[in-house]
Parts: C-alpha cells; structure tokens; sequence
C-alpha cells in the first residue's frame, strides 16, 4: 500500500511498517508518499526528520492510544446491513445525547447496543455520540481529541463502531458524531511536528486555535472536513454536532462552517440520503443557520442554550454565573416565541449586548435541551435536574421541553431521573497536567463557595465509575414513574405536536410573572403551567386534559385551576 | 461644565481643571462625572487612582501632545460657510490622497487650503487625509493613534481642520479622512487605566487588538462608533477609510462594522447629506460592502489592492512578496472584469486559496490606485512609480486607472510624477520605541538584499522633509507633460465615461499575454495598450482617438497600429 502523510514541516520523512523504515517521496504542496508492503491490520509510524516515531494525523486507529503507533484500516472491509437506510428527519425527531464510557457498565460500542431498544421504546430518532474519537487516557469526555480519524481505542474497535452506528440504524435510529474541530488536546497533539495546525493569531480557552485561515490553511480544512465526510461517509453517521463553534476562528471570505456545510450537502447528494449538520455555538447569531444566499453558513440546526438557562434558572431558583441573566418568566417566555432570550440585548454576565434577532428562523434550527453533559457535568458535583429539582419541577421541565417548538434532546437517564452523577472526569497520564486540571477545577468552583475536598477528584477513577448509569434502578420507584412521565410526553409530542407549527414569532405565550403562571399554545394544544406553591386559576381555552403532571386540575369553562407547581397539556376548545 | 469619563477600571477618579481637583461622582455603567467651573479653551486631565494626571480618552484637543493635558473644546462654536452642502457622488468621482505633514512645506492644515484650487482644476471630487488624530511625536503618517477625538498639534488647533474642509467644501470638494479602529498606538496610550479597550483573545501585527466583543464592548464600540460621528457631524467629513478592517476582529452577532455603517446611515439621515464609509481590507471578502440583507455589512465601498497589484507588476516586472501572485495581463484583465484576481483561487504567497467571488457587485464600490501610500512608503526607499517607471509607463499606468471600471484615487504628486519619495517617517519620543522602529524597517528590508545603511532612517527628521511635495517643480519638465496627461486623462472620463457602466462581469477585455497587448471597451470607448518594447498592430473596432499616451497610432479599418509600450483611447465605430 502507499501511505501518504501531508507534513510541511519536514525536512524528511520516513514511514516504519513491519520492522522496514522507508523513505518518503516528497510530492507537491508538503505532501510525502511511499509505497510499503503494509496492508490492513498493520502498524506503523512515522519518523520526522528522524526523530521518534509519531502517529498519522490521519490515523484511523490507534489501538495502543494517542502515543502508540497507528493501524492500517481499510473502510471498505467492513459490511453494512443498512442498505437503503434513510434518516427520520430531525425536525420531527427527538435526540439522545449519550456518552459511550457511562452509558453502560461495560463502556463500549458493544455494550451501547443492548440498550439502543430501550432508546426506541422511548420514542428517540436520533443518538447524539459525545465525542467517540481518540483522547487521553482511557477514559474522557472526549474533548481533548488529539487522534480524531481514530475512534477511541478504548470503547472498542473501529468496526465495533460501524457495528453500533449499523445497530442504530436497523432500530430506526439516527446517530450523531460529536466532533471537536476548535482546538486540539493538551496530550499527544503531534500535529505541529507534521505542519503549521495551529496559529498564535486567535486564542481559546482550551489550547491553540486552529489555523483556517493562515499560511497552509487550506489542507488544515481539508483535514477537519475530511475527517467530517468520513463519520460521515465510512462510518455511515447521519450528522456532525460541532463542538464550542464560537471558538472556531476564521476571518477568510469563505468561512470554514460554510466550506463544510456545502461538502456535506455535497455528499449528501452523493450517497442520496439526509446528513445534517449541527452547531453548539455561544454566539446568538443567526448567520450560522441561514442560508448561503442570505449570507448564511447554512447548518442546520444549532444547539440552544438560552432556553436551557431560562428553563433551569425558573425551576431552580439558581442566579450565579451565566444564570444570572435569565431568571424570569418573561425569559422562559421569549424563549418560547423567539428561540433567543439574547437577541442583541444587554447581558449582564457577558457585560455587553449580545446576539441577534433570529427573525425567519424557524424552532426545528434549534436543538433544546432541559439538561446536558456540559450544563450536569460543568457542576461542581455533576448534578443532574433530579438532584436539584423535586418531582414536580422535573415534571415540569420535561413538558415544557418536550411541548415547545423546537427539536427536544434527552441526556442519557435524564428519562428515569438517574441517581449517578455525570462528573467531570479525565486520566491524563502526564502527572503534571492531572494536577493540574484537578487544581484548576478546585479554583474555578473555589469562586462559588466550594472548599477543594468537596471537588471530585477530575483524575480518580472513581469519579468515572460514579458517572456511569445505574440501568438496575430503572424499574423501581421514582424512576419508572418518571419514565412512564417522558414516555407519555413524548408519545403525546409524536401524535399531536410533530411535525407541527415551528414558526416562532407566532407563537402565543401568556404568564404572569408575579403569580409565576405561564400558559401558551402550540397548535391545538395549550400548555398551562403552575410554577408557584398555591393553587392557582387561569383563564384558558382548554377543553380536555390529555395528560398532567399530577392530579387536581379541574377544567372549567373558561379557565382551569390547577395543583401547586405542576403542568398539563390540553385540548383546545 | 461638566466632565464626563467612562472608567470601570478606576477605583476612584478626579478631574483637575483651573488648578482645582474635584473627585468625580460614579455613575452607572462605569462612567464617572463632576461638574466643574471650566469652560472651552481650558486645559484639564484625569486623576485615576491618584495616579499621575492622564489625558482623556475622548480629548477634543492635545495642545502639548499625547502625553500633555487635555483643552476643553466646544464644536458648536466654529462658525461654518457650508450650509446646503452636498458631496458629489463618489460613484463618479475622483479621489485623492494626501498627507497633510508633507501636501505642502509648511504641513499643516492651513496651508494645504492653498493648494485645494490645484485639486480642483485637475478634476479631483473626493480628498482623502492620511489620519488627522493625535499620534507620536510631530510627525508620521499618523496610524500610530492615540487620541483619535484630538486633530494632530502639530499640523494646527481643531479649528484649522474645520477650516480646511470648509475650504474643501467651498469648493465642491468632499473630503474623506483616514480613521484607525484596528488597534491603538504604542506610545501615549493611556486607555488601558480607563477600561477595557483592549484583548488578548486577537493579534495584529500593530500592536493590542480592540475589545469589540468581550465584556465591556459595548462601550469600547461606542468610543470608536462617537468618534466616526464626530467627524462626520461636527468636523463636516464627507465620509471616512476605515484602515486595515480585516484586523477589526469581532465575532458577536453584530459585526461592529455593520453598527458604524447603520449608524452612519442613520446619520445621514438626520444631516441630510451623504456620507460615506469605505475600508481597507485585506480579505477579498464581499461581505464587507453587501446589503446587510444579504448578509453583508452595508459599507459603500473598499480599496482594490488587486488592481493595483496586477497594473504594478505588469509594468514594473516585480515579483517580490505579494506581488509574486500577480504579473501576468490575466491577472490585469481579470481585475477589470471582477475586481480581484483572488476571489477564492489560490494565492502562492498566502499559501491558501484566499478571496470570494464579488459577484453581484458594481466597479463603484472599489477604489483603485496605481500607487498609494502604503504601496510607496512601504518600499525601502520611498520610490514612487515615477522612480520605478519610465514615462511611457507612467502613462499606460494612469490611463488604466482612470478608464477602469472602479472610484479612481491618486496619491499625493502623483498627477505631476513629484521627485519626492515618501518615506517611512515616525517621531517617537521615546529612544528605545525609536531604535526598534529603525532596526524593525532594517530587518524587514534585509529580507530583500537592502544593506542597513541604504534603508532610510525613519526617525531622522531629514526622512520627514524629503518626504516633502516640491511644489516649485510642477511647472519644469517632465512634470508639466504628466500633468497635462492626467487632465486630458480627468477629462476624459469624466466627459465619457462617468457616470458610466460599473458593471464588471460585462466588461469585454481582451489580451495576448505574450505579445502583451491588453484591449477594454467601457461604454462607447475602446482603450488599446501596447506593454511590449515592439510596435504593435491589433484587430480594434476603434475609430477616433481621442487621447494617445505618445505620436505612432495608427487607426486603420479593424486594427490599429500601436507604438511600443504606448496606451490610447478611441471612439468605438
């Protein structure tokens, strides 16, 4: 075979394979090549101007992990069963952010599988992969990618992937990559030794941004867009969540999001089925999910956090950090009607005007969420919904999440209330950077009034296993009761909501924010919600309870009393 | 009166005026305020933190310089003669760059006013001033800003500059002036005391990048936004350059350019006058003068450098740095059809594909040049195109610039190819900023074979005097010859051209790149040039010339016979 590696950098270049080094032909634009008798199965490395040996960038598998040498992988071994599959589309679906280290005892693509039948009993379409490509250690988030060609060595095999991705879509499941194209890990990145990845000229909080836009930038986006059409394409994934988008810097005129976004649509042409493209992005701005034409980036949809902080902010009660821009039924109500709660107006924790207006957006741009592995695990404790809430503000967030207008998302056990956490949790092998993170973590949560022996330890492995779901608790009390709750709601969202009216500004919402009440329509349905400890009577147009978070409501005509902090869904008169 | 300073940074603040400090009131958002028994006229500075007296961010006037005290100005006072006033269009104008140190012995505004009826019997629209604001020292080109709301001392009091665009006014001149938002001088830099003016999240080559989009932005973008509208409003600017943009660097939602450009909208509004917003980008990106209905930012125009590097290359044979990625009549014939030759192909000296298409938009949203005073003044020597060009070259270069289908602008002296360079000159008070500078010019050149010796000494005040317009040459030989050139050149295009068909994917251009002949039509007229040292006979449909840059054509029935290295306009049949 013929390895071809594209490394500036380098004076000379050789490839080891089977115990042979050989040299590299240099070919245009900082390209190497060489032919070898490698074939799939095999290991290699290569050695930059005879320095040790390194690992491809483009390496599909590193079965020793981000320091050991790669593996030869050829996609086109592997066979699919999912012939003809197409897609359920997202904007009538609901998705499942999942992590495959936690999601089950054993923590592999394997063991995801025999819990994907649970995930269609549920009413899911769409499985949301936290970042699957190699890291640090053997167990992560994910988001410090370093060898993002290669699934994690750790969650199994790259077929075992394949197999996992194939097993979804027999089920009917769409699965989503979360892929980290903002910057690199802090551990094992040896992209700088290969060519000019990185640049000074723009800074995130993580580690070096990555160059888009500087000398040599043109096969930096081949790499990370490359890396796109192979989840993709090879891996038969349905769509990419680009991690942290704000951080993705590129002053070019044709932005590195839009360059990909078109590839995308090309191959979607080409393989003549759906592929989307979502972004979690800080910034409120609507230029990344409109279209080219309109100056656009043309995603397809992009994570919502506003309404996550106005949802939890109301339930909770919480006001610390970015919460303290959110708080009030007013911001749960423009959430409803406009997506954003910041629309270029003034945030007090970013200390400046943010956003903008999301004007001819539709709800299905917008992926929400009552939860997350970010808004659980940026905790100091990784404290779930079900650890800060009572059954009834569950109960309530569940509904409002899965009756408004935009694509619901669930994080794994959310639907039973899990008891175990999702801590924050890393194992970086160079003791120093554990340190490190672990200080680091300390410090940040010092601010809110945490001493540092209450702070899990980020490096101990204990705070990994305590992350994982607990799949025995599911039968019994309060779980089930909980999942029969989402289970309802999502039946209901499925029959009488999707594919509903998405427009936004449409939208009729009504509350009262002294008396902390919030009812609005979507479609036939109205959605009324006591958010106060009293009783309370509204007036409403409803007709019939279809479901309610508990009992004691009474429809009346012209209003409806309802329980102290609780939520139902009816049909209008 | 009453003082007024935005200063989160300070703990506490007092202004000192008429010998009196008076501790200032905090008010909200981290602005400050005391009043005061002073009035126009008197000097005062800012007391932060008791910390030595500090000249304010927002100085009308630096009497003693960046580092002096700051004088109470009322621009209400200045008694203006423009009433009714009304720029011409730039669409169909003529620009001209000048720097006001150097436009005449004396550099100052005053004294440029005596020689605006020269601008105007050449036929120029639109004066376009180097930057006015307080910099460095007494001289420079003045992109080393510091007190961006104060005139430069040195060239005269705030009145002299309303003076001179009156006198510009007066005479049917709309003046343009040169503004710095990228970044902030290295010296006298007191803003960083005051608030957060600055980041560290972007890097230009300059010095620190402007916070517009991290907390405290909001007032940063005021400050740059109040200063534009002060320019317009109370100096009577016609419009404003908006240097290096693509070092602006803003990711929220709302690019800070798009702000200034709606603001100035709204302006001229509200003055009932046109004004103009124009920038220098780098970025080949359309984006920047697109409706913000498409997306864009909604500026009225941006330089051509691509023009000017393909006229340059093709006429000189210079290869070096950028220009090695032009140089070919291509290139040339390219930027009369679609402005730039980068327009999303690759470009060798950037390593990467650079630029997008500008389909859609109209030659009069470019200025173009075939000098300016980055493209002299960057040189190691200052060399204008009259000290790299014979005059037969010259001719060619002025009669394409001012037939092509772009907003032409000349540089200062350029019209009677002046025998002074333009140096590189700066005046920093401060030795070590002063010897970087000087050892910064000699490294950069060495790059090019210049010894140190041969480069200029940027703080020798000998290099600011010869920089100097020689007015007294004008009227000797060759000088007069070019001169009348140009007005034939002015006249021309203005009597046949102007107000003619800026569409540019129209425009027929034809070319033989080894036999260098290049033809255009505009309108009704075919423009014929011979770059070879050949006599020359091509195919024209041309009838009538009516402008030859020397004697030897020859209009024949379907071709003309063109002298070597020669330039003419002709009516089309």
């Amino acid at each position: 075979m013929i390895f071809r590696v594209w490394a500036p950098k380098a004076a000379k270049i050789a490839v080891e394979c089977n115990g042979l080094v050989v040299p590299m032909r240099k070919e245009s634009g900082g390209w190497y090549s060489a032919p070898t008798k490698g074939s799939a199965g095999d290991d290699y490395s290569y050695l930059i101007d005879d320095q040790s040996s390194t690992p491809d960038p483009r390496s599909r598998w590193q079965p020793g992990g981000i320091h050991g040498r790669s593996r030869v992988l050829d996609h086109s071994h592997f066979r699919w069963n999912d012939t003809d599959w197409q897609a359920p589309p997202l904007a009538t679906g609901l998705a499942y952010e999942l992590h495959v280290g936690t999601f089950t005892p054993e923590g592999t693509f394997l063991s995801t599988i025999d819990r994907l039948d649970h995930l269609v009993n549920l009413g899911v379409t769409h499985v949301e992969l936290m970042p699957v490509n190699e890291f640090s250690g053997s167990h992560g988030w994910g988001y410090d990618s370093v060898d993002i060609f290669a699934p994690h060595h750790c969650y199994g095999e790259p077929n075992h992937l394949k197999q996992l991705v194939g097993a979804c879509h027999t089920r009917g499941l769409a699965v989503i990559a979360d892929v980290v194209y903002n910057h690199y890990g802090p551990v094992g990145n040896y992209l700088e030794r290969f060519g000019p990845y990185f640049t000074d000229r723009y800074t995130t909080p993580w580690g070096r941004a990555v160059n888009l836009d500087g000398p040599g930038s043109d096969e930096v986006r081949r790499f990370f867009c490359d890396h796109a059409l192979m989840m993709l394409k090879d891996y038969h994934f349905d769509g990419l969540r680009l991690d942290a988008v704000h951080s993705i810097f590129d002053y070019s005129a044709i932005n590195f999001m839009e360059q990909l976004a078109s590839e995308i649509d090309a191959l979607e042409q080409e393989l003549g089925r759906d592929l989307i493209l979502i972004a979690e992005s800080d910034l409120n701005d609507p230029k990344l999910i409109r279209s080219p034409e309109l100056g656009g980036y043309g995603l397809d949809a992009q994570w919502n956090d506003d309404f996550h902080h106005a949802l939890h902010t109301v339930l909770t009660g919480e006001a610390t950090g970015y919460y303290q821009d959110f708080g009030t039924l007013a911001s749960l109500a423009k959430t409803l009607q406009n997506a954003w709660v910041y629309d270029g107006c003034y945030s007090k924790f970013r200390d400046r005007h943010h956003g903008r207006s999301p004007h001819g957006l539709s709800g299905h741009q917008f992926v929400a969420f009552s939860q997350n592995h970010d808004q659980i695990g940026n905790r100091a404790k990784g404290e779930r919904s079900s650890h800060l809430m009572d059954a009834d503000r569950l109960k309530i967030a569940a509904a409002m999440l899965l009756t408004a207008p935009f694509v619901p998302m669930l994080f794994q056990g959310e639907e039973w209330a899990a008891s175990s956490p999702f801590l924050y949790f890393t194992d970086h092998q160079d003791p120093q950077l554990g340190d490190a993170v672990r200080e680091g973590r300390r410090r940040e949560f010092a601010a809110f009034g945490w001493r540092p022996e209450e702070i899990p330890d980020p490096q101990a492995h204990e705070t990994f296993m305590r992350s994982k779901l607990d799949w025995s608790e599911i039968a019994g009390s309060p779980h089930r009761e909980m999942l029969d709750w989402y289970r309802g709601l999502v039946k209901l969202r499925r029959e009488r909501i999707s594919p509903g009216d998405l427009r936004l500004e449409t939208a009729t919402v009504k509350y009262d924010e002294k008396n902390r009440w919030l009812a609005y329509e979507r479609g036939s349905l109205e959605i009324l919600c006591n958010l106060s400890d009293r009783p309370m009577t509204v007036g409403s147009s409803a007709r019939d309870l279809l479901l309610a978070s508990k009992s004691g409501f009474r429809v009346n005509d012209g209003s409806v009393a309802m329980p102290p902090m609780s939520i139902a869904i009816a049909d209008k008169r």
